[in-house]
């Protein structure tokens, strides 16, 4: 966990009503962001701010989410270039990716063909006829079903999950439930489209793609890009803390994907699929409508 | 405002401790995302996604932000290009910038020189080397002088003119201040670093470039981009309402900038820089220490 938080003092200024100052310096906990470079073959594809640690799964969740890879056996090898920083110490910030060899080669025609960033799976590319992407599992036929008061308590169990947020306050989780509620995998991240690459990677190393019948829960907004990203992971449900966005719900429509947000303990709003979120007839509230 | 937020069809379900469930479907409201295709003198250079709205204060605020332009009049023409959509109708989702004849040409070595996302001004940049950018404003000697209670009523002050976030609470938001406490601009965007390029783009607009002696406030976390796009623009100082990263403390420490984190009212956390903040010594509490 060494370079997962750093301590850094700072001066922390308290304001009373009778607009007395109090400050005190002390050491707070912040969440590290660093850059890593994603070498496929050598060579670089693109950079991302991320939080360092499971970095190939990162790598290995973003080549599956963009498309590159499809599963565990695409990959020969993974390593970290032992580039030196500074201080002339590596700095574990640039991974290289090897393919298997009858995996097709990147697209010569794009010099960077995924573009990434700290919150994106879109990111940088270069039109806007590249932003959608074609997932190669169908999640409209997913049979899952889910209760309210499972897909409603996800957030308290990845939040208790959450050991870096406690700390820093400055991270976005993701989580990989099964459809029974059983938390597979939570990965932070400065970065919420890194939190849900990591996930999809730990899934793809372990041989667990595609994710029928499972639910990927995020401690933000739900956006098109983590949408998309569930998608090609064949994820049937996306449950999201907060918002979703307009594109977020359209593409969740029209791919027959569930899209639950503001899930918040008691309560939840479902934008999209709700043919899996089935309630008992003796539990409805009938009065209410 | 109209392509701002966008009404859905939803279900919502409450949950009773008794574990009764109440669904009632009505129509919620969405924050809208969509991409927007940058191109400089007619070349696609990013994808953004974005919330509609400010199109051109995003693309100039963009392309300050990167180092491409320095002023005003060195965009000679912004336009949106009249691209339709599947329903036969402009989308207004591709902005074209026209440089001045005596802007340096973007460099052909690179096919994506900039490259961003919703979240992000590193954004798939293909190398570690390229995520740094060298502000032609130093921001380490701005006198500028802020006190406490000022810094700490920002947030609330910004919050307050957040119209799209009250009816979606899916928004980021970035607000450009005087040091008096003047709010000058605000934007909301689902990227927040949309948020910033706008606010940044309207001040270029506005030739008030170097923005010295004046404060940005960010609705959420301060990230090494944001911290970076802030620098560009010769801010001195960077109120953030939740955590900083790691990176960012470190390049505004590095650069003598003034970095406030977890601004909430009554308190506020100083990162770097705290020498803008003064506490007249009446006011102190020193009984607190």
């Amino acid at each position: 966990m060494g370079r997962v938080t750093r301590r850094t003092p700072a001066r922390q200024i308290r304001l009373s009503a009778e607009q007395a100052v109090t400050v005190s310096t002390r050491p707070e906990t912040l969440a590290v962001e660093e850059p890593l470079e994603i070498r496929v073959d050598g060579r670089a594809l693109t950079v991302t701010m991320r939080t360092p640690g499971d970095d190939f799964d990162l790598a290995l969740g973003l080549l599956l989410t963009e498309g590159v890879v499809t599963r565990a056996s695409d990959v020969r090898r993974s390593m970290h270039c032992l580039d030196a920083g500074e201080d002339g110490r590596p700095t574990y910030n640039v991974v290289d990716v090897t393919l298997a060899a009858d995996v097709p080669a990147l697209p010569a025609s794009s010099q960077h063909p995924l573009l990434t960033t700290s919150a994106c799976g879109v990111c940088g590319k270069a039109s806007i006829d590249a932003i959608r992407l074609r997932s190669r599992y169908a999640v409209r036929d997913d049979p899952q079903s889910l209760s309210p008061q499972l897909l409603a308590s996800l957030p308290d169990r990845l939040r208790s999950r959450q050991k870096v947020f406690d700390r820093t306050g400055g991270l976005h989780a993701a989580g990989l439930f099964t459809a029974e509620g059983e938390l597979l995998a939570v990965r932070e991240d400065v970065g919420r489209h890194n939190a849900v690459d990591k996930v999809i990677g730990w899934a793809l190393r372990q041989e667990r793609l595609p994710l029928t019948g499972h639910v990927l829960c995020v401690s933000g907004r739900a956006s098109f890009e983590l949408t998309q990203k569930a998608l090609m992971a064949g994820l049937p449900t996306l449950v999201a803390v907060s918002a979703p966005s307009s594109l977020a719900v359209e593409l969740a429509a029209e791919t027959g994907m569930t899209l639950v947000g503001f899930a918040r303990g008691q309560r939840l709003t479902v934008y999209a699929g709700s043919q899996r979120v089935v309630i008992p007839d003796e539990q409805r509230d009938h009065a209410a409508g």
